[in-house]
């Protein structure tokens, strides 16, 4: 008898932009996180099984872990076949790289299966499909965190060239407002040309940004983390926005803004005392508001997508 | 008696914008540098004296040096009188921080004799006042690096916020064809305002090499030494540019490219080896297209401005 292998892994929520950084930064979160099994089948292709309660395509064409890891078939050399089970914690659409964390994972644990064939690159590019699937833009600022985990810069997709940035301890305040936000919707609203000015300084605190995450220096964080050019536009779809990032700031919080295209909102803290602060200030203000509301509060954590059993 | 107190700094050249860090980053080279003397005067004001064939106004408030030595004395609370002697080897108008060194080496001199009651950023903000006079623009990408030496990251100018980067050792090749180009006509052709897709290649690009630095990845630094946007344009204004830049590559340069806004073209190396060979290519274009030039190879400098004798 062949004891059958079985690959277990968590795939963690990202924070795509990170401010200033709008498309090349983004880092990886302890909590919350998707839980997938995948195993080898006779037959060759993809059989997905949902696990949740999020409905979501269980045709591999349809599903975004499903494109990944088609992708991922198309350079192997023989047929293969796999099975992925997977128990979305994420939830699709809340603007913390749920979609890339699916993608990200099947990767992940069907390379795992495969000894580990794929560089850490092949997977951010196979992944890529899920988020074409996802939102029309074979975007990496959710998957290169996902797989890489801390903060990773990509400074360019084509060539693909992602460097990861070592950050010093980070506390992370998450809402997720229950309010829906197309990524494409997100995207549409933005301008397609920036003034020079805005863009240098928007360059300036990408500089201090990784500066500071580099030379651990809080302060030159929280200075950095300013976005004149994304934020003001896509903030108008986010009720409240403006409120959670002064209270937050005020309430001690380094810095923080629209995670990905939203609608949720991540600060950062030095502490988690802090964090905790900024968290009951996120509550009180969607209980004013009358929105229903999730909030975290978590670590960046310096794992992707994490091989909990093989 | 009373022996009368001299102060002797050698001010050098910076390079500024650094490639794809239009306006935010700058770096001090060894050579060339200004000599500058200066000594407490018992009539107040400021007394300019030019030891060199520049023909460089001598009444302070038309000379960069003196425009900054002015600023310094606004925030004096007892009248002070400075006699500035200069003797600049950096020549003006050739794009490598002429008068950055004139207005920085003023300022650091003066605030010696006063025994530094300012501070590094205070004697950014007055010798600022300096580059507002040569190009009508109160930059600080030559003014930082050469007070604070090696590369500095010029965040934001409103409020003046400047940042110290490690860099690995990095030698220089500089080129100066001798045509002039205008820094305010260098600024004149640029658009106002450009696509946000070659922005964010932009900023890909500046925290790569932000990164490069901090971490000493050669390899990365030499990848983000790209400028999508400012070099194309401003690049026709340098004969034989492209070719330098190119063929400077093939001699193994890490890359490089206009120094501040031109005409003076600078290239990165690893090793003073390769720094030889890049400024042979230099020299080959130049001769071919029958320019004048010259030519250094140095090395950036971590001092900024230094006190030779006290």
């Amino acid at each position: 008898m062949v004891t059958e292998k079985i690959i277990k892994v968590h795939a963690p929520a990202t924070v795509a932009n990170m401010v200033c950084g709008f498309d090349i930064l983004g880092f990886a979160v302890k909590e919350p996180y998707d839980e997938m099994w995948i195993r080898l089948t006779e037959q060759p292709g993809i059989t997905i099984i949902n696990k949740d309660d999020y409905q979501l395509p269980a045709e591999p064409e349809k599903n975004v872990a499903g494109a990944a890891l088609l992708a991922m078939l198309e350079e192997l050399t023989q047929p293969v076949g796999f099975e992925l089970t997977i128990r979305k914690h994420i939830k699709p659409g809340s603007g913390v790289g749920s979609s890339a964390a699916s993608s990200a994972g099947a990767v992940v644990a069907a390379n795992t299966l495969l000894n580990g064939v794929f560089s850490k690159e092949d997977l951010v590019r196979f992944a890529m499909n899920g988020e074409k699937l996802a939102s029309g833009v074979k975007h990496a600022d959710n998957i290169a965190p996902c797989i890489y985990g801390g903060v990773t810069l990509i400074r360019s997709i084509h060539p693909l060239d992602i460097v990861a940035l070592t950050a010093p301890p980070l506390f992370v305040t998450i809402v997720h407002p229950q309010i829906e936000v197309r990524t494409a919707d997100a995207r549409s609203i933005l301008k397609k040309q920036v003034y020079l000015k805005d863009a240098i300084k928007q360059w300036g605190n990408i500089a201090g940004l990784v500066s500071g995450l580099l030379q651990s220096d809080y302060a030159l964080i929280g200075r950095s983390l300013e976005d004149v050019l994304i934020e003001p536009v896509r903030s108008i779809l986010i009720p409240g926005f403006n409120t959670v990032k002064q209270k937050s700031r005020e309430a001690g919080a380094l810095g923080g803004g629209i995670s990905g295209s939203g609608p949720s909102i991540f600060m950062l803290s030095k502490d988690e005392a802090t964090a905790i602060a900024v968290e009951k200030v996120m509550q009180d203000e969607y209980q004013q508001l009358g929105l229903d509301h999730h909030t975290y509060v978590t670590t960046i954590h310096s794992s992707g997508v994490e091989i909990i059993k093989a």
